[in-house]
């Protein structure tokens, strides 16, 4: 290894939050010798004993007493709890780095916008995630060549924000910039949108297959890649649609045009427009290969 | 090996469709030892070289002479060549045991209905597939651990249907039995609408997305998940919704039904609600796992 990273010095690093993301981070960031040290903050105390008991933070401690420890702050929580710690963890930082996991920027990065620690502060939202949720869904190797977004670069101090590039490039993502608003735009086109077709998609099979048997034993392995994200955690997810509503509701009423013109067709047998339809969206392939 | 499967007498088998399908089932017919030989009967030159080429098949003949030279025909050509196809097979077939690989049933078994060769076929889809198409795509191991319906086994001789069920053990396949009315309606559920929702999904990104890099970039797992089906030939899938229209329709209808939930939702703000609705959807875990 010839890379810089190797002398990066260890901190202590206190996660709020022990469950899929934060587990999996501190899996790396012990694994990847970033960490002098894990402590876990967590409101949920099946989940502390569960994240203690895999090894994946060395103890637990009270969110004020955490923050006095740790050279570092990871807030890996439901995004509409993120509004109301962040600010109150920035109140507590002197020289420590915050950053956070979540998948919505905009409401977060202006809530703390006019904080005197703002700069202590990074924006991020590494672009993984299971299905799964809790400490027991941590996986190693997570993250690993998936994108970070780093959003409003610029509120950020210049040392946090390069420990936190560092951070993230020895866990093996690929770096991405943009701000806060454009990250949440995004976010709905290739992530948010997905989830709510996959709930719905369940909906509805739940809703018109009565015979859970026959899902059961005939459900193939198309269905389940659309579907499997239809098991994904409320708590995580009504606060995303809630602070990306606009964006999220933009993107579903196209979504549902779509879908309409696919009725459309086969109402009218107009099979030659759905042949158009899905060869147009043979056009992805340009996009994921 | 103790199971009578082995002494499974080889048979020569004509596949009429060598790509995704039918050369998947010539690579496991090979491997598993059922086949004394493959003619591969093939419209498209280029993917009957290929198939020759890649040693899915032993060679290529014209349908009437691989038929007189065959003990067993397999048909996996898109559905609505099937309708056309099957009974010119069957009109040209004596000993022969014939079986397709559609994913719709109800018209092909209703247009053999009355033939009198309808008790050599026998009407089955093996549930696997992929979203790629063409002899390069074929698989070993494909099919293997999936469900195969096999759809109104009372309508074909009792040793043509035995046969075909001994070739989907040996392959590794869940043998299913049910009318093919039942089957389309089923198929319609767990497999028709995760294509539609991902074509859907995929034009609705197109269009909104004007940033190919940023969908490319930002891409996650899940986003590729729902929609990876999206790439899938519409020359397969135009005319499987065509002959499942009823059940498709039925289908997407409550599909629209249950999205304009969720922005409803998200229009009134009331997230009590769309909380619910991903409680709801989670149900699909006790199906899935």
């Amino acid at each position: 290894m010839f890379s810089g990273f190797n002398t990066m010095e260890r901190k202590k690093i206190t996660i709020v939050g022990v469950g899929l993301i934060g587990g999996s981070l501190a899996l790396q960031l012990n694994e990847k010798g970033m960490a002098a040290g894990i402590i876990g903050v967590e409101s949920n105390a099946e989940h502390a004993a569960k994240a203690l008991e895999l090894g994946l933070i060395d103890e637990i401690l009270p969110l004020e007493e955490a923050i006095a420890q740790s050279e570092a702050i990871v807030l890996a929580i439901p995004v509409d709890k993120m509004i109301t710690i962040l600010p109150k963890v920035l109140d507590r930082v002197n020289h420590q780095i915050v950053f956070d996991a979540g998948s919505t920027k905009s409401q977060l990065v202006n809530v703390v916008a006019g904080h005197p620690k703002r700069g202590r502060y990074v924006a991020t939202h590494p672009m993984w995630g299971t299905e799964y949720s809790g400490p027991e869904a941590a996986v190693k190797s997570a993250f690993e060549n998936k994108a970070v977004v780093i959003c409003n670069a610029g509120e950020s101090d210049a040392d946090a924000v390069e420990w936190v590039r560092q951070v993230y490039r020895k866990i093996g993502m690929h770096l991405l910039e943009m701000e806060a608003v454009a990250h949440d735009l995004h976010a709905a086109y290739v992530s948010h949108i997905s989830h709510i077709t996959s709930f719905a998609l369940a909906n509805t099979v739940l809703e018109k297959e009565r015979e859970d048997q026959a899902i059961f034993e005939l459900a193939s392995a198309g269905f389940e890649s659309t579907v499997r994200l239809a098991k994904s955690n409320p708590a995580m997810w009504v606060p995303i649609f809630m602070q990306n509503r606009d964006n999220v509701l933009d993107v579903l009423n196209e979504h549902i045009t779509q879908l309409r013109k696919f009725k459309s067709c086969l109402e009218k047998e107009n099979y030659e427009y759905l042949q158009e339809l899905i060869e147009n969206a043979n056009k992805i392939r340009r996009i994921l290969g």
